[in-house]
């Protein structure tokens, strides 16, 4: 298979070369793509963050997951600095071939504010509520 | 609390305005935002989409999830044709109010290609392979 759109009626099971899959992947106008990173425990989705080609293919040389920061226009190894970094289980893409899910062992917070995840901010009616405290235990 | 940043060290339970939080939600160049839906009883992401101001205010208003189409340029009414809508459980914003969390009760499949997910394309060793078929049930 050599075309995205081909895969959709594709048996389960068949394959595209990742490289010629990265080649049609549709990166923005700043070469980056949505990434979701959801807990593979829990279930929990910890955070959004984005990907340049070159920190998807480092996500999955590594093992651990790197980002693309847009406000340092650079490399995210995530948890280089903090120690809580992702470890990679697994990489999907959408049908479009423009968001990216992985799914990862998260060790310690995952949000800079010291929170498990960063979808702390819930509406409830006409207001927004934190629902959520930093985790402050020591794991 | 009036502004977003002040609500990362806020106590849990602390509220702001919706009107006033959505001022300060980062909408792109585009007016928008990028959503990810996550069924509610399952835990599975489903997809991920872009919803601009109107079409957080008419979800949050309706309880029927509403995205904003980049290809149509128009609010997307989740499943108005395809009957496959999303029932609106809870919506979140993450730290930076750059990114939207929303866990829905979904009917049907969330996907176009009719599976329940649109993260069917998964990177293993160096190819993509389809890991899932469409959802032929009748349900």
């Amino acid at each position: 298979m050599s075309d995205i759109k081909a895969l959709e009626s594709a048996k389960v099971g068949t394959a595209m070369a990742l490289e010629q899959f990265l080649d049609q992947v549709k990166f923005n106008e700043q070469g980056l793509v949505p990434a979701v990173a959801q807990d593979k425990a829990s279930g929990v989705v910890l955070m959004l963050a984005w990907m340049n080609r070159e920190s998807i293919e480092q996500t999955l040389t590594t093992g651990q997951v790197v980002y693309f920061s847009r406000s340092r226009q650079s490399l995210w190894r995530k948890g280089e600095t903090s120690g809580n970094t992702q470890a990679l289980e697994s990489m999907r893409f959408d049908c479009d071939a423009d968001a990216i899910l992985v799914s990862v062992e998260q060790i310690g917070p995952a949000c800079h504010t010291e929170r498990t995840h960063c979808f702390y901010l819930q509406v409830q009616g006409d207001q927004v509520i934190v629902d959520s405290a930093p985790d402050t235990s020591d794991s």
